[in-house]
């Protein structure tokens, strides 16, 4: 997918929601245990209620590979299941991968064409030659982390370099990868009042924002220090929409829940882009 | 297993190899393709040919994710077939993961428990709450990325901070968190002049040590300045043993790939420790 057909979608759904698919057995309603296979089934019923009000979906991994080969099949049903029947839909793989070139190549290959993501999230740690393999595949995205939701982004991403800090130095490195019009970062909404400095590194990029909801952060604060005249942000919630309930009505109360957020999103829209 | 076990089979088998398994089907013996799970059959005849002269196989998660769920497969039929053979090796899921809190206990899940391997590679940057799910697991082993070995090391790890240097303030820093005493690091060979500062930093710790052999990294020159008194150190070398044939002989030509380093290594520790 293009960055502009994702434009498009956010201004045709005059939202910018993408639904984080954290999906642990423990959490889901207890009657989907019996099938087959339940993230998937829970997946799909998530992603049927809510694929008009949000723009993308984030599956993250780690929920999946914690199945072993049941929960790498239920990843697989669940990307093909959207790309088959909303492809207009963006995709996130968020993985959080990096490696050596050959390796992370290996990485590129499995999340863009064996499993058709539209993008994967990556760590910088290993710099330029670990990230630009993910970086030469066309109409494909990298989304690196620069500043993350967590309290542990304090302990390295803040540290000062070069008279800078460490996560403002990946994001102005990284602008001089190859092909690094591909790049998105990841930003915590956690950190709302560090969007103004990030927005003068990448004004134009992509931002996708974890941490609204379930981790605390506010919507209308980052959107006040981070959009831009391109919207240029995806805010994750994954939590506070997937396990608002745990009951039959789940996919039910997810909707409701996207659905104030996708009108909090709109109303933000119509003042400022 | 323990790090005393570890030992133990270093000082028996006279050797701190690791066997690194990158399972690339465009390298891999052209015989092998023919047959249902070529990885599989692929590092079996290696670990069989290998198992005495090493210390720890690792497989790179990437390369088996490659290949979707059929890679997946390929690698839990790998670590199982290690696990129930060779018990005995120390096993690395080389998969640099990690993300916050709760995903990170889902990939420590996922290889503690579910493929139950000994040990799993992680990224620092995401910090203290990102590593220390990992940390938890008793007789478990958290290998974090410090000195990398290829060349975008130098982008980040190296940059100057409180008055040191990155990856010098990440095994600082990592020494404070809870049950750090499960912590080994990843130090690349390539840069065989730093480990005398990071002995200083983390003298009993083990460290992995990629880049020997295909990466042009030295095996004395690591082990000069980076062997301690219990040896500490884990030598990976994965292409230039693994694919030193592409014939049918390629898992006795593996052999004696391996046999050449551990002679080297034997002579090395029966000078040293």
């Amino acid at each position: 997918m293009t960055t502009q057909q994702l434009l498009e979608q956010i201004q045709l759904k005059k939202s910018f929601l993408c639904v984080g698919l954290d999906v642990d057995l423990n959490k889901i309603p207890s009657h989907l245990l019996a099938t087959e296979d339940p993230i998937f089934e829970f997946n799909k019923a998530i992603i049927d209620a809510t694929h008009d009000l949000c723009v993308a979906y984030k599956p993250n991994t780690a929920f999946f590979e914690a199945y072993g080969i049941k929960g790498w099949q239920s990843l697989q049903r669940t990307i093909e299941y959207i790309n088959a029947n909303y492809p207009q839909l963006f995709t996130i793989a968020d993985a959080k991968r990096g490696d050596i070139g050959n390796t992370s190549s290996m990485y590129a290959k499995a999340f863009f064409e064996d499993l058709n993501f539209d993008s994967v999230t990556v760590a910088p740690y290993m710099g330029k030659d670990s990230v630009e393999p993910f970086l030469a595949f066309e109409n494909k995205h990298t989304i690196m982390l620069a500043l993350t939701s967590n309290e542990g982004a304090f302990d390295f991403q803040t540290l000062s370099v070069n008279g800078t800090e460490l996560y403002k130095q990946v994001l102005e490195t990284s602008k001089s990868w190859k092909n690094s019009h591909n790049l998105m970062y990841v930003v915590g909404a956690t950190k709302a009042e560090y969007f103004t400095e990030i927005r003068k590194i990448v004004p134009d990029s992509f931002l996708l924002v974890p941490g609204v909801g379930a981790q605390g952060g506010s919507l209308s604060e980052v959107c006040k220090y981070g959009l831009n005249s391109q919207v240029g942000l995806l805010i994750n919630s994954s939590r506070a929409i997937i396990y608002a309930s745990n009951k039959e009505d789940f996919a039910e109360v997810a909707r409701n829940e996207a659905l104030k957020m996708q009108q909090e999103m709109e109303e933000i829209l119509s003042l400022n882009v």
